[in-house]
């Protein structure tokens, strides 16, 4: 049995804040400051260039990454650490393709991350093979796997809404069509259970900076199933997915399994931050996690309809098919969420006029969430959002 | 005038060590430590999602990137920081190719670092459309300039032997032939005075762990001439190189100039880093350091010459035609610098049998350079590499 009380001692929430903007950036691990110090002075300090044999600073990417394996239902050592989640998309798609070489279309839906979108548009630019990425509405993904795609990418929670794909389902769907899968898993990883070997997921990616937390820009992950890693000749093809880097060989041979997927030297200092971030999951059951994150949606929910009603819930009623964020839509959302922030409530606002918020219940308890709808009440009753410095349009992260 | 003695002293230096491979992973700024807890307590523990906007960790990769700028010639906000080198050489090779669509060749040296060779076959894989990816001897170059390269790929400092090429000379001549240039600076920056301006080169890209001290796996940057940049349309097209990112619209448009070179989310952590790194050289020139490198190079050829006769001298004679490194071959070569790395002289292994030396002004002195001589021909003199522990081969680093 998880416990909540202390997972949230694990963590730096300053005072009198409520943070429900977690699945943009998780807060800081308590541990992470000792944990860097003693990078500076024990390891790189010390060891220098040794650090990388003697501080096991070259393994870290596939350490880390079993870490992040067990939380996500993947085998030891099929994931790889590094990069930017964008990039890893990259990585997989193009890899996708190549073991689906007859066809031609990656399917999406409208509701996917931006980026994994823009990411496709300029691959089937480069690749200049007559490629199509096609999106359609998420609940039209089922009728759309048809004969041509080649790649079904989706991200299974979505950005804006919560909606949560059934990955086991479409997966099967998919590979019933011969269609080969990537999921995006960057609202999921932490948030939500995620079994990818149940579900024989093809290709899996995410981000580590939301409900993992990693800090400001931590390295994403790519998953291969290890059943298919083997046929891959990555697009991307750095030195460290190299079989032997250190040979300096003038000609590429891909690595052993998702060794292959590595490509340049490892971020050491933002994989130890991770490193000590994923401490606070070794005494956390994701079955828990779940459990706790419906009772604080479902109590979000409830009182906002009580409390707030001019708001417009735009996320799925039915808990099943919703991630760990509840979103409501108000034509002054953006001046609303300005207000919270300014009160103390943290959560984030996604053009056109969606306001979200992510319940982490690592450190966010039903307290918070009461008292976060009686501030977010107390902006809509009186109107605080009508304030001038709200109007003001501007990045709100 | 830069003062040496002042430089040092904002690194990290381990007692009893004389550093020598600071151009593999540069040594600990003594400011690094402080600047991450600040950054962990002031910034991600106190704004959490705002840092982003209030700690201006959104334009970090910009501010370092300018001051990066300044070392190698290069135009304010004309370089873009994050990923890693080899993932910075894909972007690279793929935006010159664009620019010189009709041809098909990338022209690269035998010398070059193996990562740039190996993601440019990757590319010419990937794209499957008759590129060729045509390596000739460093020496060879100029003559291998013909009509049907596209782009000249080079390192300007060899990572084995420390020889230099004429950037400014070859760029010139590459352009005579209407071929687009992309210099790789890894053992540049921060070593030798580099000038992308006055050599009008079209695309650059480095690493920042060797002499900038950005610390391992820190980001890398790339570099685009502003003349051109706008004709770019990204290979690698995230979300953060787009025109507007947080209106999450659903077609890629490119940012202005050289943000259309990022893609993912930026690695703040490591930026902190690195960030505290370049302060060291506010007040370092580049002709100073490049006076003092070469003081110290031939110090320690002399030394060599005179204490160390079996090594031979694989690095280039002339220093103006070598870099910030020097590099000797011997056959016992991978067990001489096990031993020495045991007795406190640390520099690197490079196979098949180099034993290569950095030499970095900012923390190395001459007496550094004498004392390290000692030991080596200490070892080389009593045979001490033959003993049975430094004949089993693993990676030193």
């Amino acid at each position: 049995m998880t416990d909540f009380n202390q997972t949230r001692a694990q963590f730096i929430l300053p005072e009198g804040k409520i943070y429900l903007d977690g699945n943009s950036l998780g807060p800081v691990p308590v541990a992470a400051a000792e944990r860097l110090q003693k990078m500076l002075s024990d390891e790189w300090g010390t060891m220098l260039i040794g650090g990388w044999s003697q501080a096991g600073w070259m393994d870290m990417s596939f350490d880390v990454g079993n870490r992040i394996a067990k939380l996500i239902g993947a085998a030891e050592r099929s994931i790889a650490m590094g990069d930017t989640l964008s990039l890893k998309v990259y990585q997989a798609l193009a890899a996708a393709l190549q073991l689906n070489p007859g066809r031609s279309v990656i399917l999406s839906d409208t509701g996917n991350f931006p980026s994994d979108l823009y990411i496709a548009q300029g691959l089937v630019r480069s690749l200049d093979r007559g490629l199509e990425l096609r999106t359609v509405p998420p609940a039209e993904i089922e009728q759309a796997l048809t004969d041509d795609v080649a790649v079904l990418m989706l991200t299974e929670v979505d950005y804006q809404t919560g909606r949560l794909h059934d990955m086991a389902a479409l997966t099967d769907l998919a590979h019933q069509k011969g269609i080969i899968t990537v999921w995006d898993l960057a609202h999921s990883t932490g948030a939500i259970p995620v079994d990818l070997g149940a579900a024989n997921a093809d290709i899996a990616i995410g981000c580590t900076y939301k409900y993992l937390n990693g800090g400001p820009g931590a390295p994403a992950f790519i998953y291969v199933n290890p059943a298919i890693v083997d046929r891959i000749q990555p697009t991307i093809s750095g030195w460290l997915g190299h079989q032997n880097p250190f040979d300096f060989s003038a000609d590429y041979a891909p690595g052993p399994g998702i060794e292959r997927m590595r490509v340049g030297t490892p971020p050491v200092i933002a994989l130890n931050v991770l490193n000590t971030a994923m401490d606070v999951f070794d005494h956390v059951d994701m079955a828990d996690v779940r459990r706790q994150s419906i009772k604080l949606s479902e109590l979000l929910i409830a009182e906002v309809a009580t409390h707030c009603p001019s708001l417009l819930l735009i996320s799925p009623t039915d808990p099943m098919t919703r991630g760990s964020q509840v979103s409501f839509a108000h034509q002054h959302g953006y001046a609303i969420m300005k207000a919270l922030i300014d009160r103390g409530v943290i959560g984030d606002f996604r053009a056109p006029d969606a306001i979200r918020f992510g319940l982490a219940p690592l450190y966010i308890s039903e307290a918070d969430v009461r008292a976060a709808v009686v501030i977010l009440a107390d902006i809509l009753d009186n109107r605080l959002w009508d304030r001038p410095e709200y109007q003001v349009r501007a990045a709100i992260t």
